[in-house]
């Protein structure tokens, strides 16, 4: 049984008509950022979580994937908005190391910082750029764990060669996450208090 | 485009006939060591990385999942055999939370200390064991980046509830990574030196 089994994480259907809005090229980290936040947004109002993620051919700017938080309805803890991004883009390029196989590297912009699992991932995944939203003490304040984190990840990304930029469009990324909590949303995690 | 993309990440077809010959319960550590392994073993023999992960329930020792390390041949980088285990498991069983759904959660058996993004991973998983077979230094020595981890992640576990037994069957365990490194494997990973 266990023999045949598998992951999989789809983006549901309704990505595909929410991005024909948005361009293909960003030419900016508030524009991309944009998409990462209204995809968070947007993901809530369709029952998922309050995370969004966009990947980016670092060199030109064109999107190469995107990626919601889908833990519940995937039955699977490691669809963060991150990880989909990442892990999406990386089969439909057809390569584990996007610093390979993009032009320039790939830019992830997700619209929180990640979390302990989603930093672990990030130098893995051959992405050089990493642009946040809403900081941690805004994804806590909402309720949900970051997990245990190395005490100055950003440095220790500055020394693997991993740019990090903070604070882009924090205030509206941190009010996706405070309207999640105010409406009751599910803080899902490990043994929710 | 984008809009369909999924992570899809299959057990090999050979996981099956391997698994015939070990038991659906493990009694002990040694045991299910043994499984990770002999799995992390064949599967360089298959072509894949030197890694493999047992994930059982707690409570009976009964195999909840496998995991080997698919990172090359599934083009994504988060294809560690932990996160192999994790995500097909609660897929199979319907559920992110492994210490809702299984009899005294889950326990992770790994044939080497997990890497940063695995052991961020672990925690939001439900596991409540954590079993490790090489050391983070056995990696590291066949030329393996474990990432950035928290200085004492042991110590983080313990507060969150998540024990951690080390050095299980270390020996042979180290030695699968070892023969990997004399016998030129590739060392995936983010622009390897």
């Amino acid at each position: 049984m266990i023999a045949s089994r598998e992951i999989r994480i789809t983006l549901p259907t309704w990505v595909g008509g929410f991005l024909s809005g948005w361009p293909e090229i960003f030419a900016d980290d508030p524009t991309a950022m944009g998409l990462a936040v209204a995809l968070a947004r947007e993901n809530v109002r369709q029952g998922g979580g309050p995370f969004g993620a966009v990947l980016l051919e670092t060199a030109s700017g064109r999107l190469a994937g995107v990626g919601i938080n889908q833990v519940v309805a995937s039955h699977c803890s490691l669809a963060h908005a991150e990880l989909v991004a990442i892990g999406s883009a990386q089969q439909a390029l057809g390569g584990y190391d996007l610093s390979q196989i993009v032009p320039g590297g790939g830019t992830l912009v997700s619209s929180a910082e990640p979390c302990a699992m989603c930093l672990g991932a990030i130098p893995w995944a051959g992405i050089g750029r990493l642009v946040c939203g809403a900081r941690d003490q805004d994804a806590r304040a909402a309720g949900f764990d970051e997990g245990d984190k190395p005490a100055d990840w950003a440095l220790a990304y500055a020394r693997r060669g991993i740019a990090v930029t903070r604070d882009c469009l924090r205030a509206p990324a941190a009010a996706v996450l405070a309207d999640y909590a105010d409406s009751g949303g599910v803080i899902y995690g490990p043994r929710p208090g």
